[in-house]
């Protein structure tokens, strides 16, 4: 039997039906295949070559090279420097004769995907050029030689190669027109990929991607999304708007949970919980409150065969849900201050396009609602949680914020007045709300509302009545997202370490197919040894002694999950007793010494938390531009900017302004969507810009006197 | 102006009209004051005579005794023993013709609520008899003097009274008839009322009573009820079926979460969060799952204003929301095992009659999901979870359960096999499903379901599939209720120690009217270090320096409240350098050192824990009855027992057990809907009865051989 017969039935074997097969003269270059094809007639009127190439890659001197087998399209070009980058491999070359003949026991004109089989398969890298699969040509490949050729579909050429994985050996799929944009940057390698076993998904659910799809400064929205995919913090869900939180960014939210619950405890908060349905009544009791949320609220009207007499809410906040018993529970000045919080999820069914963590149609939060008995308590507390909102976002999450006081027309809705830290995110120049700490005033306590007094305990006689002040705040998992735009770059995530669940990966090196079973022992204990003296110093470290993965696998899979030090260990290492040290945010490579190991990594990490937030703080202030002329402020905003503007704090300018800056601005981006400024908040910190002359300084937006400096700018 | 004159004017400034006001012969008893009424023409046809008595509880040397003013109906037995113990005073006696002059500047036939006035009001205690308000009669008081007397209204009476309240002293309104009924085990006294401030709420949802409403031995269920509200775990919410679980309930939530979470991450799990969302198709991929669920599925139908094209459910459980993603995310066996854990809530929409903990629409839980290569490990860590279960009752909540199997009737739908821990209830003698580790085998990951499958890594070359080994497993906030059900008394409720977020209050007491301030702040320094010492070792240490409440008030509120250990400290503890302890598990009372307290304190509270444990076991397997004979089997579920049966293991058998069980019993209490016996669980440990000898032991039920003990009663 011919090798071409051969191949034919193990191509029928995998109901493969090659569109033709040829055999013709002996080729030794594209051209000369491509005109000896064109010359058959039993040829496919119009077809393109594949080619088959094998690099080798610098290894260590006794180790067995693992060939890289890149098929592609011929047009396509397969820069070796970018693909090296990629699948981190260090000096592609062209594999010699010599090493194809050990391999395939072929010479280079008649290697073909073909060549490929069970035996070959597991012991090379296979990387396909991703655009084969989805093109209508047909394609010829060489069929054991160079005189023999069978033109396939593009599905079945991958389906051949895909019957070849195994557990441990896939087909990297890569873009090479991606990655040829990329090459500057390098992109990650490709995660494992398995096409079966997701019928329960959609396919626009489920999008199988080897690299960061985007360059964050070009396609920021696709980039986002990507990195959270990549970085396996978060999942589509088949609800459309929410979101499935995976292990990786619910740690974050632990995190941030764990410190925040202290703090709050600490202050005599507790916690409780509050059923998630709402009554249309009591919802519906605070009517700005309630003008607020109602168009967004998700109604339960049907429970297994009923339809329900009454339709009931679920919670988009908890106010008036709260304060009703709030009403029942206080009864005297003794009770107060009442201080409770609910670590909850709450619904609000946005119509606008949905962002993962920034605008989702569940979320989770806490809710803290106090009651009180003076305003001054109310007002120490509503700056008290306030600070701790700037500080988990400045000491965990190393994202800067400017604490300040909303405008009337940005207050929650029917509160008193509303604090915030408001972030900002430089590729997009917006700037976003960080968490809100309300004075509610005796709005809610007032006898028209929830009717919640004491009798005054100065005035025991008297026993005039004192309406409970009250507050209530907020801080969301939108935090997470605000991290991940502020810290990521084009390879991925950027873990800030204290939020980081793993902070330090060590990564075994140097281990090859030649690697005797005792040695791989010895770097893998060494390296779990580490990890476990780490651990022992309260340090969170992983040791990544994952089987079937390469070094330069995991440095990828670990830089795209944003882990901020990873340590490299190899038998070199091993005897100069030392590591190599690798920075997620700088990229810099230091070795260390073994000796006081946890004392050097706990620094470094301090230093990478203290790098991050200095570089981010940098960056918002000097995107914050200090503006005093009207004309000076859309094209700050056109440039990424937010902006600080002596301000006459009237609703009316503050709509105006909006007006104004949007039709300046550029076409409005669907997920970005408010393209006119609002006011951010008026910072409590004024001393940064020249004082305000009352009476003299105007209002950048309509020369009445200004107040105060106000931060207004395009936001989320 | 004559002292009536005083008093009538006194009340038209309430807008309190006497239905009549008559002078009299002076009178000295009761029979003489009624003679002398009826012989008015001006005294209504029908009254009732109101007698006011004031006792003088024992106190210490110098300080100033607060008497005790009981307005009751002249019929109402006012017993002072049992009035002692519910007010926490002790030896309560007839106070002296001095006292009475020396605080009203009245004799004792004079006497009279009328004259009891803003001035004398704070300095006394008062108690009401709580059937005056509610009744229709017309009541004799006194007014001033023994030969006036006004007739006014039960309601007139109790505002007159409430409108000297002040907020540190409040009228105590005590149920006589009630009280004597529990003379025998004493009821802790009344917390502060207040009847306004609630018009937030209807009436029957607040409602305002001084002590545990029932005993537990006779109205369980009201008991139970009560038992939470009194021990200000719960209240009731306006949705029906849903409660608001309050700081001292959620906290041991948040002490089980901390534990349990701790435990399953040293396994592995990591915590993650799904949507509560699930769409109907996805919902009711499974079908015997879905019948399980779907008449409770709460279903969100519009949103705003808006009706939703798909309704979409709220999640009962989160199997079938959550594998659609395990068939995307599991590619290999190196993804597995994959195990997350969720602490969220679910919604199941029950219509027969809720039960605050156990039977409510919305629950908080946690739950296990996860995916193994092999049947092996699955198996291994259902029992692995399912002794976590067993951990959190018996050694957090001190609650003895049995761990078995499921039969297949009693199993989780669409699952292979269920086990759990079995609780139970002493006083409706009704066995309690406490928390359920299920195996689904490959129901839900096989091919025509979720599609859950890896390349079989033993097998590289023939690819075989291998469909994932599935479990799921939950515990919810049904545990704090059968802590509060095993553990309470009719004095509230009693807290095991390590999930008692007090263990420890210290109450100062011998403060009286005369303690100067100096004496006073050196006693509270003294409890407030106390406390200091026990948190430095800690222990969970308050001290109670509530100023205006009386040390027995506050002893009943931690009583009722279930603080598993009491410390007072008085003047002469403080000289002896010692305090006296007092534990709420058994009422024993010892002085110990301050010498070592921490360590004394610790041993205390490690007894009371053990104590705790060791009678409820003992209890329950005094109650857990082996039966052979089928006429045992009704008498001991009538009384209040569990059994336990050889049994065959047919699903007919089973129903047959619950038919014939059911018409034996008693009628059904609406609350516990179970009057049929069914299968609990085939306890693991099946060496504490005879071996079953295959073919020779019969089954109770039914006479076909016995495959293994297995127990039966009334249930939850």
């Amino acid at each position: 039997m011919s090798s071409l017969d051969q191949i034919t039935q193990a191509l029928a074997a995998l109901s493969i039906k090659p569109t033709s097969t040829v055999s013709h003269a002996a080729t030794n270059s594209p051209a000369s295949w491509k005109d000896a094809l064109s010359a058959e007639t039993s040829s496919p009127k119009s077809f393109e070559l594949i080619k088959t190439i094998v690099y080798k890659p610098k290894t260590a001197k006794n180790a067995t090279p693992v060939p890289v087998v890149v098929i592609a399209r011929e047009e396509t070009e397969t820069a070796s420097g970018a693909l090296g980058k990629k699948l981190n491999l260090k000096e592609l070359r062209l594999a010699s004769e010599d090493l194809l003949s050990e391999f395939f026991t072929l010479d280079k004109s008649s290697l073909s995907p073909i060549a490929l089989n069970s035996t070959t398969f597991p012991k090379v890298t296979v990387v396909l050029d991703s655009s084969i699969e989805v093109s209508e040509t047909a394609f010829a490949i060489h069929a054991g030689s160079s005189s023999d050729t069978v033109f396939v579909s593009g599905k079945d050429l991958v389906s051949y190669l895909r019957s070849l994985e195994t557990a441990d050996a896939k087909v990297q799929e890569i873009d090479f027109v991606a990655l040829k944009a990329e090459a500057v940057a390098p992109a990650p390698a490709a995660p494992k990929s398995k096409d079966s076993g997701d019928k329960a998904l959609s396919k626009s659910e489920n999008p199988i991607q080897i690299a960061i799809a985007a360059k964050k400064d070009e396609d920021f929205s696709t980039w986002y999304t990507d990195v959270l995919i990549k970085a396996d913090m978060l999942d589509y869900y088949n609800v459309s708007g929410c979101y499935i939180l995976k292990p990786w960014s619910y740690s974050i939210w632990e995190a941030i949970q764990r410190w925040f619950d202290d703090k709050i405890k600490a202050l005599g908060v507790q916690n409780a919980y509050f059923p998630m349905f709402v009554s249309k009544k009591v919802l519906e009791r605070e009517k700005d409150h309630i003008e607020g949320f109602s168009p967004e609220v998700a109604w339960v009207t049907r429970a297994g065969r009923s339809e329900l007499e009454e339709h009931i809410a679920i919670r988009p906040t908890s106010e008036t849900a709260m304060y009703p018993y709030y009403s029942k529970w206080i009864k005297s000045h003794r009770d107060l201050p009442l201080k409770l919080n609910q670590w909850n999820s709450v619904v609000r069914w946005e119509f606008k396009s949905p962002q993962p963590f920034l605008r989702t149609r569940e979320f989770l939060w806490q809710e803290g609602h106090t009651a009180h008995l003076t305003r001054e308590e109310a007002d120490k507390e509503v700056l008290e949680i306030l600070d701790l909102y700037r500080r988990v976002y400045e000491e965990l999450l190393a994202v800067p914020v400017i604490p300040g006081v909303k405008s009337e027309k940005e207050k929650f809705a029917g509160g008193l007045y509303t604090t915030t830290v408001e972030g900002f995110i430089p590729t997009s120049g917006r700037g976003i709300q960080g968490g809100t700490s309300h004075c509610l005033g005796t709005n809610f306590s007032n006898p028209d509302m929830f009717d919640i007094f004491v009798e005054d305990p100065n005035d025991p006689v008297g026993k005039g009545k004192i309406y409970v002040w009250q507050n209530s705040w907020g801080l969301s998992t939108r935090a997470i997202g605000v991290m991940v735009m502020v810290h990521g770059d084009d390879q991925g995530l950027v873990l800030p370490p204290r939020v980081a669940s793993v902070q330090v990966v060590v990564v075994p090196c140097g281990i090859t197919a030649k690697t005797t079973d005792e040695e791989r022992k010895r770097i893998n204990d060494k390296c779990e040894e580490l990890a476990q003296s780490l651990r022992a110093a309260d340090i969170r470290a992983k040791a990544d002694l994952r089987d079937g993965y390469t070094p330069g696998w995991k440095f990828n899979d670990w830089e795209q999950k944003g882990v901020p030090l990873r340590l490299e260990i190899g038998p070199q290492d091993i005897a100069k007793n030392q590591t190599l040290t690798v920075r997620r945010d700088t990229g810099k490579k230091d070795p260390v010494p073994l000796e006081g190991l946890p004392q050097i990594v706990s620094a470094l990490l301090d230093d990478i938390q203290n790098g991050l937030f200095t570089r981010a703080k940098a960056t918002y202030q000097e995107r914050l531009k200090a503006i005093t002329k009207w004309e000076d402020l859309v094209p700050a905003l056109d440039n990424k900017n937010v902006v600080v503007i002596p301000w006459c704090e009237r609703e009316q300018c503050e709509d105006d302004i909006k007006e104004r800056s949007a039709r300046a601005a550029e076409p409005t981006d669907e997920r970005a969507p408010s393209a006119g400024a609002k006011s951010l908040c008026i910072p409590f910190d004024q001393s940064k810009w020249d004082a305000i002359e009352p009476g003299k300084t105007k209002c950048v937006g309509c020369g009445h006197d200004a107040k105060r400096w106000t931060m207004f700018g395009r936001s989320y």
